[in-house]
């Protein structure tokens, strides 16, 4: 059965894969699962129909025969719960890399999304120069930590996984602000999830979205 | 195998139940499972032997033999795949339970952060007062929508899950705030999860570290 998923019909940040559905992308990619797309418009997420798939209006759901799941964490988990490729088989180092795709949406994610909400909503507010830096020393703590971890390796923990797709959607969201390139490990570890052939083909699919070359298949 | 957790000697809430070893130790006690505690000093937590368990120096984390997790996202989803209790038999409403988990750590407890980091660490700026609404509107967007899809249900899917566990120690951050006054559905939500006597156990079990009567057990 060919899941479906949800993806914006104009993507904010023009293609550059940082929308949520690029996780689940990504993921289906891996495994090589093949997906269908629906495109919603932002006016869409809001109402009733899209919000009984998803209860925050937001992008992406997945839809497979009876299932309906949203939350992209969830969403890769069950794919990769489902398909070989992107979790261990061993039954600790399994846990280790889903305790990673936490680590990534409930430890990383969350300081820069506080960043992104300040450059995008609090930009012309009397505080935004003076918070800014207090913001970005969040991020620093939490990159300087994961760096240590990382260390010399490829991955967070053994072979590629959810775990390190995770991560690094989390920290591509950072490309534009340059705090990623005060950590070169960090940067060499996202250029690596970026080089796999499978993050190309999902990239290339939500940029085509916005190219207007394909319906978002 | 009695798994060992680790929670803060020194309970910055002063036993309210808030860090985020509450949410592991009741998800322990509604499968039954009996557990050691570690308590660990604010100082402890950022040294090389903590981090070696928590790589971002926090609590919880969780030792089961060989195996070692942090994250309480994954904690509780690695208590409840190998227990009875938190989690449904049938795959699609385990999928859902799972995915009201991340709901709760990704989309929910985030805007929730912000407004504590506000509260304890932007307090002295000068913005502290214009920002505040503004956080406070953003979990109210949250709450609005958490509080449509419950509805009149008891919990968010069916019965009682590892989705409403998470949900409801996420909730409770907002304790002290007075927001979830505003949502009488979900205060009420709240008050259903507290009511549970696995989650008394819990409560009484990280507040007795706190009044010192006990050594964490």
């Amino acid at each position: 059965m060919i899941p479906t998923i949800t993806a914006f019909e104009r993507s904010p940040d023009h293609g550059q894969g940082q929308a949520r559905d690029m996780r689940v992308r990504w993921a289906l990619e891996e495994v090589g699962q093949p997906y269908d797309v629906r495109l919603v418009s932002f006016k869409e997420m809001k109402q009733p129909a899209h919000r009984a798939l998803h209860p925050f209006g937001q992008i992406p759901t997945y839809e497979e025969g009876d299932l309906a799941l949203f939350e992209s964490g969830s969403i890769v988990l069950h794919i990769a719960q489902h398909h070989a490729g992107l979790l261990p088989d061993e039954a600790n180092a399994r846990a280790r890399a889903i305790t990673w795709m936490f680590a990534a949406l409930s430890t990383v994610e969350p300081p820069i999304v506080d960043l992104g909400v300040a450059l995008l909503l609090e930009r012309d507010q009397p505080w935004y120069t003076q918070r800014l830096p207090i913001v970005k020393d969040r991020i620093r703590v939490r990159l300087g930590e994961l760096s240590d971890r990382l260390g010399e390796a490829d991955w967070l923990d053994g072979a590629f996984s959810a775990g390190d797709l995770m991560m690094v959607t989390v920290l591509r969201r950072l490309n534009t602000s340059g705090l990623l390139n005060e950590y070169p490990s960090l940067s060499a570890y996202v250029a690596r999830g970026e080089a796999r052939p499978a993050f190309r083909r999902a990239f290339d699919a939500q940029l085509a979205v916005f190219t207007g070359a394909s319906d978002g298949r």
